[in-house]
């Protein structure tokens, strides 16, 4: 009857360079607070259960940041993906070691990179989330209520209410990203949400789900499981790992399934997609600025300014993000944000290692 | 029948901050080439006359980086100001000196942060006005042919052709920096030209006009002339120096002198006043941008950037001014770069001294 909280830790946030790089990515920085994402994260997720029924799921290049970030994680909790599947495998992974802890193990997927505001109402959500996945032996998602048209977030539509007592609906369609136009139909209608990433299950409810729909990926976990704390653990993970498709888990499974619920939540959440979003989420000057670091303005406003150390003067400038770190600055309006991500995606192609 | 060039080297250039420092003052600065601007100043003068008939008179904070730029200068030919009291007493200072070594030399003085295009056709009217200076015993001015209507340059109004062989004119005004209609007349009228900050003189002729004009700064001269050579030199610089006021050499002589003649000269020049006349003399790529250092442009354009560095990169961003030292980085739209002096002086107000 113990609650298991898996961190999905594997992403880079390409959208934060420069901050964010292969060592030091999004869930590292402290973007949302002075704390880092990921300490944030753990700190939530703690008045839900105890340390060391927390797991970090990552990559090797991170995983040193992580375990000096998180030190108070036993060292089997942080799992290491020899490389990057999507969500799907990363989570099938996560369950076949929670269900070799404990068989009867509910477990609670959680992004390590979004912002959430109020831990005691986070807590109250997912303890009902927890509730009626052992209860339903459902697969129980959590909607966020949306206050504007957002086209970055995908969208859950709900319909029959569960429990007459409880924010628990069946769920009736995932949408994914939509336009402007659909996503404010989706605001009009009443009936979606948006999907938060979060989602909480009892690992056989998981593990059947992926017997049914994804079951090339399932003999894999299988023969990953039979490994668990064997010698050969590391070279069957390696050989598996390396046969599985990537796909993520709406996709895999979330879209295909019939048990599937939503919480409807209502917290201020925000998944820090951008730096844009970091403007809109932190605490503003007078002047609608928000900064880090010794910076200046001069007749300057609505700025987003990070400064990792130096001086940094704005005179007449409006609506531009400016981030200086060590190496690094990246200077782009507000309202782009987005298209730092284009950067990056040309600095691979470009193979500048040195600014990953 | 010596010629001695004075390089007026004392300014710190404060609208180029955040290179423009009390110890990397402007002309120390490659900001209209991959040369210093003094390099530049000194290398042109040397098409007139030796090295060691080169003077440039300065201050004790920029000693230092000036002998170690300009190192082949004779030690001697660097004069200390104990303060800063404007163009009149600095010219006053470099003219006993030379005439202490050769009573019978012209003296040419040039701003140590202008650029000039074309040294041969610089040196061309330089020894047209050196010819008039010993001829006419006048004091001679420097007159730039003016392409707009600049509001950030004085201007000289001449009259009457001096000699029918040269453009050596009468000047009939001088006239302050103007407001734009005004220098549209002064464009439109075709007998004013920008006034080039330099001048060329026998020593007796500015000697004289201190006499007549600056009396009091003269008696102070003739106390100080005394002291060439002698242990009391110091001394004697020093306290003579405390007592004089501050006062420009064209407020103090060249708008009361009568014998002032100006050589119309054609050749491009500028006095390099703010970032934004960096970008406008320099080479720029096929979007309209100057760069130095490691700079990434993503649609952007007619943005000038400098690096010392570090990797920058633009996305979206047009007409910025970004100027990013080891401590400092400004950024400024491009036509508002006039305003760096007030950052400027602001930090001298609050004490910054780390920034200044």
């Amino acid at each position: 009857m113990s609650f298991y909280a898996v961190i999905m830790a594997g992403g880079v946030g390409k959208r934060f360079w420069p901050q964010s790089r292969k060592k030091t990515p999004k869930q590292l920085l402290s973007i949302a607070g002075e704390e880092s994402m990921l300490r944030m994260t753990v700190d939530r997720l703690k008045q839900l259960t105890e340390t060391d029924h927390i797991l970090i799921i990552t990559n090797s290049e991170q995983e040193q940041g992580i375990r000096q970030e998180i030190p108070e994680l036993p060292e089997n909790n942080i799992l290491i993906e020899p490389e990057g599947k999507n969500t799907g495998p990363a989570i099938g992974l996560a369950a076949i070691i929670i269900q070799n802890r404990d068989p009867d193990a509910v477990m609670g997927v959680f992004p390590a990179d979004h912002f959430i505001d109020d831990v005691k109402v986070f807590s109250n959500y997912m303890r009902q989330g927890i509730k009626i996945a052992r209860a339903m032996q459902g697969l129980v998602t959590f909607g966020v209520i949306p206050t504007r048209p957002a086209t970055g977030y995908g969208y859950i539509q709900y319909h029959e209410r569960t429990s007459p007592d409880e924010p628990i609906f069946e769920v009736k369609a995932f949408a994914e990203k939509p336009d402007y136009s659909t996503a404010q139909l989706f605001l009009d209608s009443g009936d979606f949400l948006w999907n938060s990433g979060m989602f909480v299950w009892h690992v056989d409810a998981i593990l059947n789900s992926f017997k049914e729909f994804l079951p090339e990926i399932w003999d894999s976990l299988e023969n990953i499981k039979r490994a668990i704390g064997q010698p050969v653990w590391d070279s069957v993970l390696t050989v598996e790992w390396a046969t599985l498709r990537s796909i993520s888990i709406d996709y895999g499974v979330m879209e295909k399934a019939k048990n599937v619920f939503v919480v409807k939540v209502d917290f201020v959440w925000n998944d820090v997609g951008s730096w844009d979003a970091v403007h809109e989420m932190q605490e503003k000057d007078e002047s609608g600025n928000v900064s880090k670091g010794d910076v200046l303005y001069h007749d300057s406003k609505n700025n987003l300014v990070f400064s990792e150390g130096k001086t940094v003067a704005l005179v007449g400038v409006e609506n531009l993000v400016v981030i200086d770190t060590e190496d690094a600055l990246l200077i782009i309006p507000r309202g782009e944000t987005e298209r730092v991500k284009e950067l990056v995606d040309d600095f691979e192609k470009e193979k500048r290692d040195s600014l990953l």
